[in-house]
């Protein structure tokens, strides 16, 4: 007899009451699922977001206290419910995405079969705007396409941006707004304050074209003139559930020196040197901790995706080289401290480090801890 | 009125109804554990293992299934249950913890005061083994503390190693384990080799002192000397849940050159030059997309932990050194390519290393997928 024999009659009993326990909370979630989709027509007949920060966090801490009366763990019962608010919201946001928020305005997708121009394109036609698009091979339609825009979204590459905004500039109403979603933002908003003398609105959504709510997702908002006329985008960005934050084209551009040039180029440099060292990535990952799987996966993934990107963020401007040279030179010094053995500066760098993080540390050790978990758990 | 009392007057009955089901749900779980208690202690009679995978798959197959039955996401529903079943394997291996391979054992921890020695003197001692720990400043009384001892773990720093494995060595019995737990294997197992002409065990446990469940945890073993003779330790880390991947010791050094070597480096360097830049990680974590912060957790999570630690790992072996080195080189060749503009390079660099990566992208996408919606879903 197999441990599994053993396993099947010792404990069939038990497992078909877990089955029809199971059954019973499937059928709970999915009354729980309608109560929830009701809420949703009453926020939308109501015009009220969908995310409401204070109602979710009482409900956790309502029912962590609950799990503990129960004796239950509290982690588990506030990831589960963390697990059904957000699927909740998800739906609740599909629903959302049929909120129009200035209904009538015609949007013009420049570059609107890439990507990232179909998500922009799909937005805002499921909110039932009157879109268009416009591509490099439909130049000579261009006067017929920007006629009566009241937005022009330009999704193209960041080297492109500022010509293919001259370009367009000229065929734009003067009161249309012309807005860009390129990952720099202040060489394309330069050009497009140029090229046009209306509303201009520089948006960076901080997502990949994979995704596919909207549900929290970041999208910083610069300023490029006239900020009322532009306000209804960024109204219409909340409504489907994005959270906007708002920075000048220069800060957008110093923060995304670190944020994506950096990081992209590290990690890029790690892919690069595994792949030359010919690593058996089977190997290491069978040997290692989640936080190394985690990491592996951020280096993966960026290689399952379009290198033009890529290239686009870390070809930038002569600030971000600058930036990346610094860095690679911080880590010859971190080498010619190795070759001398100097366990000393090691200690005493890391100490600063450690102290100038601060706080975050703990922050980083929650968040990543319950990532850890999330990863055995489920992998 | 405002937009909050607009939504509790709509809302409170839905509220209520939520609240009702939750309810519901809460109290089905606490019959669920329960249950699953109960099964726990079938297996720990009749010597089964706490983690069934088969079992668990089955079980996320059915629900998944009576999920889309019910039009509710098969991905939430799949989240719901892995966090129950983590929860309940967790609260299984616990009970396991007891479950004692060698009844009447006598287990020698030196260096037990350190925080990876309370960790392994915690499990033995649970267990029910005789464990007494051994440090520095008592030395004097070795003889009467390795008297009798079955096993000896050596949890001491890796460059002390060698020499407390010679020191102790002599007072072992002939037929006594000597093993360590340090994260390089070649150098401290010859040592122990040379210095104990019994059974010798390498381990390494790939996680840190604030691990407080042994569940799916990886522990690499290297055979060093009597595989047969060493082989309840193994059994024993197996029964309290972690998952044992063999490798000789010249392996396991050259994977974690990469697992731990080089990625260590590689994140502490990172930390380094965004302090000495004075980077506002507020700010870059108000724009940021989830993988940056992912990101940043890892690197924060470092500064968090024991220097001596990242010092032992990073200062370690020459071969270690040259890996490192080949990594600064090949950054330093980047930001030549980047310095020339050359963008063809880039690309074409880009594909061969996706190429290499080939079929590993499609799980980092799904993995970190995962692992970015429980960000968004939690923060």
């Amino acid at each position: 007899m197999t441990d599994d024999d053993l396993l099947d009659e010792l404990l069939g009993d038990a497992r078909s009451e877990i089955d029809s326990i199971d059954d019973q909370i499937l059928n709970l979630l999915e009354r729980r699922a309608r109560v929830v989709a009701r809420v949703g027509e009453v926020k939308k007949a109501n015009n009220l977001p969908v995310f409401h920060p204070a109602r979710e966090e009482d409900l956790i801490y309502n029912r962590r206290r609950e799990a503990a009366k129960l004796a239950l763990s509290p982690e588990m019962v506030e990831d589960i419910f963390r697990t059904i608010m957000r699927s909740s919201r998800i739906k609740q946001t599909k629903t959302m995405a049929q909120k129009c928020v200035m209904p009538g305005a015609k949007v013009l997708v420049v570059g609107g079969a890439g990507a990232m121009g179909r998500l922009i394109h799909g937005w805002f036609s499921a909110a039932g705007y009157d879109v268009c698009i416009l591509e490099s091979d439909d130049w000579g339609m261009v006067e017929e396409k920007a006629a009566g825009v009241d937005l022009a979204i330009l999704s193209v590459p960041i080297h492109n941006t500022g010509e293919v905004a001259e370009r367009l500039a000229p065929h734009l109403a003067q009161d249309a707004i012309l807005a860009d979603v390129t990952s720099t933002k202040s060489e394309p908003m330069e050009r497009m304050l140029g090229a046009h003398p209306g509303p201009v609105l520089g948006l960076h959504p901080m997502f990949g074209p994979t995704t596919d709510s909207l549900d929290k997702q970041i999208v910083v908002v610069s300023p490029g003139r006239d900020p009322e006329g532009c306000q209804w985008v960024v109204e219409q960005l909340a409504a489907w559930g994005a959270v906007t934050v708002a920075a000048s084209a220069r800060e957008h551009d110093e923060v995304m020196d670190v944020v994506q040039g950096l990081r992209h180029f590290a990690t890029f440099a790690f892919g690069q040197f595994l792949s030359k060292r010919k690593i058996s990535l089977q190997r290491t990952l069978e040997f290692s901790s989640p936080i190394y799987r985690l990491e592996l996966d951020m280096v993966g993934r960026l290689f399952a995706q379009d290198p033009t990107l890529y290239a686009d963020i870390i070809f930038s401007t002569p600030e971000r080289l600058e930036l990346l040279r610094g860095y690679v030179e911080s880590l010859e010094d971190n080498i010619n401290m190795l070759k001398e053995g100097d366990v000393g500066t090691f200690m005493e760098e890391f100490a600063k480090v450690a102290e100038w993080f601060g706080p975050f540390s703990d922050q980083a050790i929650r968040e990543s801890s319950y990532l850890i978990e999330k990863m055995i758990e489920r992998f």
